[in-house]
């Protein structure tokens, strides 16, 4: 056998959107996403029972270029107030490298934003595959009753910077209006340095 | 608006395995296909009726690094003489470069091979991640009786060379014997020269 790095395969389940072999696993409760949502007595009074948000489970390949990173995640249903269940967002630590979200299950919206403050959304139902152009931090939202999964794929040496969109926020917030998922502006958003 | 690339999203149909918008589609009939099956004569003699093998649509994204490739691919069911229909397969252009096969649909093998002639295989159903890891040539099979529909994903410099894995011809064949597919050594592989 060569040196060169072996093919193989992961078994995706479409039911609950778990791989096997799980691979490296995120799991982010409430807890995990302290700042993030619009109302804070409601933020805090959830917090005693914490709920699970989102789950990744990644495959391991190398963080280097001719690898593609890809996972699935699996976003859970549920409401901080008004503001749905959503994934804390971030830029690639490399800016300009896309992705793909592959929606499988659910439904919901990719919200997306530029350092220098563009706003961008898609709608995601099953069969949705949304680009995500190299230089926008990305965001899942759950609208659904129902967990929201999609597969992702990403060039290996992308990596993942979280801590810019939590300083800046997402320049809008997905809230529930009139029993619809509305946009309204974010009061907290400060745009970045660049 | 900035000049960056802008998100966008395509709808695939879980269905029929189409794009929509189609994207930049790729239509192989077996004449497409001269000197990849073993049995010539039963080649010339299908060649009359020309069957449709395989199509790939492709979701058109600039070919530099920043950015992923993706397409879905709808490999046909059939087989000349003894062996299944299959994609004609390739060496990427930048030969370290990965590549994801996401089976949606259908059943198959994906066969890969080195220029050094290691080969390898994996089996693919609903819910396979197969990671193609880098330096690997892949050519798909359907072993099945309905389409075998899988999602692909790879780095936007990939490029792809199907000159190579034509003058060298894959390491095996995937015929039916006995009701079932068999992996035969193929008289005509040719190791690359290096």
């Amino acid at each position: 056998m060569s040196t060169l790095f072996q093919p193989f395969a992961t078994q995706l389940d479409f039911e609950t959107g778990k791989l096997n072999p799980k691979g490296k696993v995120i799991i982010r409760h409430l807890s995990d996403m302290k700042g993030m949502y619009l109302d804070e007595g409601e933020f805090e009074n959830q917090l005693k029972k914490n709920p699970l948000i989102y789950e990744v489970y990644n495959v391991v390949v190398p963080e280097t270029m001719p690898h593609i990173q890809h996972c699935v995640t699996i976003l859970h249903p549920g409401k901080v107030g008004k503001e749905y269940f959503m994934t804390k967002g971030h830029y690639h630590e490399v800016l300009d490298r896309a992705e793909i979200y592959f929606c499988l299950k659910g439904k919901g919206e990719l919200l997306m934003q530029t350092k220098d403050g563009e706003f961008s959304s898609l709608e995601m139902v099953p069969g949705t595959v949304a680009y995500v152009a190299p230089e926008w931090a990305h965001r899942t939202v759950n609208t659904g009753e129902e967990p929201f999964v999609f597969f992702a794929a990403y060039p290996g040496d992308a990596g993942h910077d979280y801590g810019g969109i939590e300083t800046e926020g997402f320049v809008k917030a997905l809230v529930e209006q009139n029993d619809k998922p509305t946009y309204i502006e974010n009061p907290r958003y400060i745009q970045a340095v660049k």
